[in-house]
């Protein structure tokens, strides 16, 4: 009967899904030892059909070699239970935990079962098919589940994530592959084989993937908190704060290892560990932390000139002219070589696909995306349908207005504080001494309180717009938000300067402006990215001792643990007591807030630096001592002060890249009117000339410049020639593959016709 | 012995190059059949030895059934034997000629016999293995070459040259691919299978790619014509001029049917056939009439505004300004709409290839492309490499100022122009009746005439070093000499417009040279185009007479044949009097030009209305009607007058699309100023405005425009949403594939393990 089941693939699947991969493992070692050594020759005595029914499952020779070894049909269902025996009992009870699931004190024990349930549950049946060790809080305390998975679940998984690993022969990193996974490098220990960053991804995608069903209408134990088919049941939970925070475990070894490398004061000069960030923290960090290194040395030339500049001022019409002309076509040679040196990093690490729109269908949606359930178009498999029309309809119609109005909101307050502080300067009394500085200075704490509210108001506006537009990718979400938080940004910082610089045509203004706003934001800054996590480490500190304490406490009254075990016995598994200790430490930490108000930061450094660059040539210095600090204030951030993030894919710094150039095209144009603006330019033109000649010269001026940008953009190929060659060579490898793959398809459709032949042809031959 | 070719791959292989595939089609239906019928089963009686032989090697079942059968290992060798008789006899006499050859009547007979050799000699030989027919010209005639190919080399070639034809179940295009060759369509009947379009082509490649050894060091029979190790053979024949002209033949009942349906000068309003021209002319050509039309509709919504302007005048500032901004966000969705649709044909056609980088490797060298012997870096196939750095001095050091000299050049004549005629307006003698007009029109006469000189120098010196730089791909080599050709004609017909409009800022003399321009180059041009042709196919047909004549006499003379029959009969084919009729009437009409120049005009054109739209808005009109007349007369020349060209794959307009969209960004700056230039819009505006900010509003509102026209650019993808479905579709097709190809590689390694083991284990089951 199981003999029927011959297609090649589907065997080797079936066997997987059974067979743990560790017994495939052994079976295939034993194998290539040609079972000559006295102790596995026994092995093989005493389970050689087991052997020989795996092995032609796998296709490694004819089911018909088995035939002559069967005497009687039973003998098939035998072996089958006796397989399944053998993968019953590999199971271990003690696992080690990679993601913790905080639930609120108050939560309904209702709520918690069903998702415990839901998490153990097999996949067919909708669950998670992961391990789970629940620990009961006391009174007042949150319960806290310990996720894990199987080996076996983690590879599978793995697998659908397309993880890429490094191929044997070559080292070239391909997509996981269980079918021929031994081919892969460093599978003699399959433990370690994917590291804890990978894990913990394959397990975090598992939770998220539990989606309500028709027939689940609410969390259980909370009528009111509604649960639509198909929406990500784990994000309601987070969302309705049943589950208050989830996050993967610290690897404390490798952290450590990390932190010396990479966060210690004394390592200013040195390369950041960018591959171990990257395996540790995942592709996004990773990335940042390489744009942030990148961003900081290219400040390096523009800072030299800058201080030359100081040191030794000349007059000389063509001394703010070539500055400038210098940085603007730097900011494009620096964001071409930054998509060329992202671009290599990134195939490296196996995340930069070739064709954009086939890596847009293969990537997951958002747990939080909705929709009626349909079919993805390209893979054919089920996921949440919405249609494109409401989500531009929705943008069009709902953000763009609502965001429109913010907008203005924030620039009429810039006009009132200007406003303000003319009238107060012109018609208020003088000669209050005290009174009057607080006078002066009046406009511009009011305006920086009510610019501190527009913000915080604004931020959630607009993460409840992006929210709302549903977007169907991680990416495209993040992309949006960012968009929407660069406009708001934009109008705090830039449009001041703006302001000062066209509109009052203040030249000393605006430098003194210029010069305090960077100095001030970035010495604020480093205070609050310095100071506050070397806080937050002591105050984490102390709560680590109590914690231990408590701990302590726990352990003493270790004879409770009987009726703790009877709790978890109910089909979970245990784990260890240091794993406990670790989760309630790690629990204190702060929750990783993501890259993006660093990008945001460095974005709005990189307007101060370019924009006016003709103005106040030493801002590239301050801009390159700051992110100096940066690097290292960051890195201690995210080892110290934050929970262990969930690696993130990534293969660009997304909506970034072309935020910053808009900076850099906008550059040209501030910095050639600045230039026509300055008066000693005028002076060293010959006099003569007409004014609407003058205007005339920098509109060229500027146009040539834009110009050269664009041909440098294009000239610029954004992949190195190698990588080019050899992201081609796998996709001609793939074409051939697919030729061959369809000669045997055909082969196998013909081979229906050829059994009826066959037999023909002998009867013939005999006869 | 031969039973030891296992791998499936190879053995289809060997199969198809040693049978025809006619014959296995045979022994494939026969198998459908079942053997049932008496007529099949006696045939089978007759050589099941043989069926069975090859039904195992193409793997539709093992070779261990034939075993039994063969009593002794000579069958296996009397097999083949007959299996290469089968082969030999299906050869046919007569042949279909697809390609014509002519030789220089002075040529030296060792040239013409080594070609011929070469073409016709084995491919593991370095010839073509084509199908020759030589016909010995009379004294002072030329002599002929007919090639053609047998249907397997011409399907052999077609697999090699990728091209895509539509596979059953749902019709999409596929590389062929013989070995899987019934599951694509219409494969019925394989003669017909190709277009003859298709087999030109192969046979082309064929051609081209006999390519000389290290022995062969010159021309037999020319010892100056010095050949270089991997560089085409033909290439040199022909710019040797011993070939003096290589073409295809026309399609008489084809060719008919389309000129009925295309360039009857009745269906001016009719929509082209582009797919039956795609499949008579090849894409490339498809494309241009495409774009041709494609323009000619974009020209329709400028030209109603141009008629309403023209009928309606009205004095406003918005006039001209309206106008304007319509033409230049028009020009920007033109373009943009032109890359989708462009796009969407070439994926019907099977000539979009989703990644740049990989067509580019899969993309053969140009036949007259030189380098050292080397491998394909993709594909690992064996091609001539040219160092990079090579090409690239080469355009700095060489090209780059030899083209600046003639752009300086054509510069120079035309200030030289406008300097003679300003001069003669002042200096010289007025009152002199006829010799004033003649004087007055002297330095235009001078400068037409330079011009023309120039633009010949210009163009000869444009190929040289088009060619000097050796491109490795028809495609670069295309790009970059456009590129070269609209630098010159840039300098020649905008520079004058641009003087008169900037320069002498007279806008009533701009208006009248961009009409004059305008209608006088479409006039000449049309005549050029509609009368020239038909002259010459009036001549043609008075030529077609003669040659009627001629024919008729030689085969009067028919009794002469047994000694051309002696000549041809070592070892070419015959072919029969009808090609040869057909060869001699093409080989009187002209060689197809290519589209280039077509593009030219066109670029020129749109330069025209496009640039200086705001000054004269009824070019577009004017240049709707030279459209229409245009694409027929186009159609015209390429189905009477020109010899049938090789067909040429394609998948845009080339550099083209880039030139046009400078052309669109430059015609914001030009309208801009123009309009910023105009008095009337100068009274409009308020008069308190100073100079310098009525300077910076049209530089503002040229800058907005930029923006809108970027940021279309941007909105609008370049590929409709179901053509990037279908391409991610095929790509994780692809991908798939290449997954499973891994396990079944991995399967077979491990299947030399398994012999060994299997052995033991069935020992061990029996003892």
């Amino acid at each position: 009967m199981w003999q029927k089941k011959t297609g090649l693939i589907d065997n080797v699947r079936i066997v997987q899904y059974w067979l743990t991969i560790k017994e495939q493992r052994k079976c295939f070692i034993e194998l290539q030892n040609g079972y000559g050594s006295d102790k596995t020759s026994s092995a093989f005595q005493m389970c050689h059909f087991l052997d020989l029914w795996i092995l032609c499952t796998k296709g490694f020779f004819e089911m018909s070699v088995l035939e002559p070894l069967l005497p009687d049909p039973e003998n098939g269902t035998q072996l089958k239970s006796r397989a399944h025996k053998v993968s019953e009992s590999s199971k271990d009870d003690h696992f080690e935990p990679y993601v913790i699931l905080e639930f609120d004190p108050k939560s309904k024990q209702a709520a918690l079962e069903w998702l415990t349930a839901k998490l153990q549950a097999p996949r067919v049946d909708g669950g998670a098919e992961l391990l789970v060790h629940t620990n009961h809080g006391e009174e007042e305390e949150e319960t806290v589940l310990y996720v894990g998975a199987t080996i076996d679940r983690l590879l599978i998984g793995a697998e659908e994530a397309r993880i890429q690993k490094a191929y044997k022969n070559g080292g070239a990193l391909r997509d996981l592959s269980l079918t021929d996974i031994y081919n892969f490098e460093n599978t003699d220990d399959l433990d370690s084989f994917l590291t804890s960053a990978e894990k913990q991804r394959v397990i975090l995608k598992a939770i998220e993937s539990i989606r309500a069903t028709e027939d689940e209408t609410h969390i259980p134990g909370y009528p009111k908190h509604l649960l639509y088919p198909g929406k990500s049941v784990i994000k309601k939970y987070l969302s309705r704060k049943i589950v208050t925070s989830m996050y993967p475990l610290h690897e404390e070894e490798k952290l450590k290892r990390l932190t010396n490398e990479w966060c210690m004061f004394n390592k200013y000069l040195s390369a950041q560990p960018i591959d171990t960030i990257q395996q540790y923290f995942g592709t996004k960090i990773a990335i940042y932390f390489s744009f942030l290194g990148f961003y900081t040395v290219s400040l390096i030339p523009p800072a030299m000139i800058g201080i030359i500049y100081f040191l030794y001022p000349w007059a000389s019409m063509y001394r703010e002219a070539t500055f400038a002309v210098f940085n603007l076509i730097w900011t494009t040679i620096f964001l071409e070589a930054w998509k060329r040196y992202c671009n290599t990093q990134c195939f490296k690490w196996g995340v930069l696909e070739g064709s954009g729109s086939l890596s847009k269908s293969l990537e997951e949606p958002r747990a939080d995306y909705y929709g009626t359930m349909g079919t993805n178009a390209v893979t054919g498999n089920p996921e949440p349908v919405y249609p494109k029309w409401k989500r531009v309809a929705k943008f069009y119609l709902v953000t763009v207005p609502i965001i429109s109005i913010c907008l203005t909101v924030a620039f009429c307050a810039m006009l009132g504080y200007f406003w303000a502080e003319h009238w107060i300067k012109k018609n208020a009394p003088q000669d209050m001494g005290f009174l009057t500085t607080l006078q002066n200075l009046l406009p511009t704490i009011v305006y920086a309180i009510a610019i501190g509210i527009l913000n915080n108001i604004y931020r959630t506006i607009a993460a409840k717009l992006n929210k709302y537009e549903n977007h169907r990718l991680q990416s495209s979400y993040e992309n949006h938000l960012i968009v929407k938080l660069i406009l708001f940004e934009f109008i705090n910082c830039f449009i001041c300067l703006f302001y000062v610089a066209f509109y009052l045509q203040d030249r000393a203004l605006l430098k003194t402006f210029l010069g305090t706003v960077l100095v001030t934001q970035q010495i604020v800054g480093q205070v609050q990215e310095a100071m506050v996590p070397f806080f937050f480490m002591k105050r984490r500190q102390t709560q680590l001792e109590q914690a231990a304490k408590r701990a302590g406490d726990s352990k003493k009254g270790g004879n409770e643990a009987p009726a703790l075990e009877r709790q978890t016995s109910n089909g979970t598994c245990k784990v260890d007591d240091s794993f406990k200790k670790q989760a309630a430490l790690e629990g204190l930490m702060d929750d990783c807030t993501g890259c993006n108000d660093e990008y945001l930061e460095m974005y709005i450094q990189f307007g101060y630096v370019y924009l006016f660059s003709s103005t106040f040539p030493l801002a590239a210095l301050w801009a390159l001592i700051n992110n100096f600090i940066e690097i290292r204030s960051d890195a201690f951030k995210f080892c110290k002060v934050f929970r262990r993030p969930f690696t993130q894919q990534a293969n660009s710094i997304g909506a970034w890249q072309p935020a910053f150039e808009i900076i850099g095209l906008i550059s040209v144009i501030t910095n050639c009117a600045l230039i026509g603006m300055d008066p000693e330019v005028k002076k060293l033109l010959p006099s003569e000339l007409s004014p609407v000649n003058y205007v005339l010269i920098f509109v060229a001026a500027e146009h040539i410049v834009l110009a050269i940008k664009a041909t440098v953009a294009i000239l610029v190929p954004d992949l190195p020639k190698w990588v080019s060659l050899q992201m081609a060579r796998q996709e001609f490898m793939a074409k051939m593959a697919l030729r061959k793959q369809r000669i045997i398809d055909a082969a196998q459709k013909k081979k229906v016709l050829m059994d009826a032949f066959k037999a023909k042809a002998l009867n013939q031959m005999t006869s």
